[in-house]
């Protein structure tokens, strides 16, 4: 008994960071959908009460029968990772979601976790990846990101030439935010939510609202795209994203 | 005849950037995949004489039949798009494609243009597509950018959190790549070719090269991938790029 589970534990299981893209189903690679058909096991992430974007994204793949694991924020993400009380609640968190990964895996069973977007860029995934990398071989399968989702939806060429692109997590705080917007470069600004306020003062202090552009959903059905200066309330979605370039004038 | 030939003007050619992804065909989307089985003309840039990797990429997915057009570069992309004489050659290169390609748009083709990666992301396609926006309808198929290729294949969560990333041209000089890469965040460094040794003297200055990862052709079969300090020479492909973290460790 003891000589097959280390047997099964070593050469066992494999784990998968599985990228869903930007939320379009379509624009899932073929890979990806590959990965989920031959999976034992699909854990996916999604605030408590709310159904998983990745899932909804990934749905008309999964087989039937393909057990699945939901992983449930115990608090928002959209705070800054400063805050201790946060740290604490969502360390402990992904320590309990990879324990729970770690028993399929051991048992040799294929888990593959689902990311919206690419899972290596701002997703969850790598916090279990980092957590069970050195127990279990692990495979990342990269995504469409949602920033390419967004500006491929706006026809908005981002960067070209010697451009520098940044990505800022509209978490950062109010002077972080206009500092950077103020190097008047390309710039993109994820996890919005909650944020949206500061970050549209950021914009304007930087001089830069007038070449900001709003994304909602970007490649889904319900997707929408305006200028943030059109945008007259300030509620938003965590996924919402700005993109701020002076191009779309240039063309 | 003149009658008919607008309407096929106004109702008629579709042209579609395609992302091809970062170069493992697996990693092609859906979406991508469709679009050229339903092309009627796929069109790609290659330089003279070398084949072209978005096409090699999509080459099984492409249908028998399907009409190809070669765009090849008159001179090497690896030049600072401040230099004059390359711009000119460059710009006159991009519009004779355009006007090749709305020959057919205007016959009511639809016109797939492959990108590698992602079309508006450092992509050919973007001076196609800002040269025709106005005058036929188009579409933007995102792709898996070939940073997320790389940052995947090494396993390497390059961003989480209040994390911001800057993505750097190779193509920069000495002096904007050390200024930037002393910021001591994430960083990606891209169109490295000729570049290299120039970007490697950057990450010394800056005090940076230990956190650098090389990639070269990452996720395709003869992918490398190596600490930069590990790499003594300085040949490097156009389409390598440089992972600068200190993620890598902490992990």
């Amino acid at each position: 008994m003891t000589a097959s589970g280390t047997l099964l534990h070593r050469d066992g299981g494999l784990l998968i960071g599985v990228g869903v893209g930007p939320g379009d189903p379509e624009l899932m690679t073929l890979k990806a959908v590959r990965a989920l058909e031959a999976a034992d096991v699909v854990a996916h992430f999604a605030k408590a009460g709310n159904p998983s974007n990745a899932r909804a994204t990934a749905a008309r793949y999964l087989k039937q029968g393909t057990r699945e694991v939901r992983l449930l924020y115990p608090v928002t993400t959209e705070h800054p990772t400063s805050e201790a009380a946060y740290r604490t609640a969502i360390d402990r968190f992904f320590d309990d979601s990879a324990a729970q990964i770690a028993q399929d895996l051991a048992a040799g069973k294929t888990v593959a976790v689902l990311s919206e977007g690419d899972p290596l860029f701002f997703g969850s995934y790598m916090h279990i990846h980092i957590r069970l990398m050195s127990r279990f071989r692990t495979e990342v399968i990269p995504g469409v990101t949602a920033m390419s989702g967004c500006w491929s939806a706006a026809g908005l060429p981002i960067v070209q030439g010697d451009d520098v692109l940044t990505v800022l997590p509209g978490t950062l705080d109010h002077d972080a935010l206009a500092e950077r917007l103020k190097q008047n470069e390309p710039a993109v600004i994820m996890k919005l939510g909650r944020n949206l306020p500061k970050v549209r003062r950021a914009l304007i202090e930087s001089g830069r609202l007038d070449q900001a552009i709003y994304v909602e959903r970007g490649t889904m059905h319900n997707e929408r795209l305006l200028p943030l200066a059109e945008k007259t309330d300030d509620s938003a979605p965590y996924f919402a994203i700005v993109l701020v370039t002076n191009r779309w004038w240039q063309t």
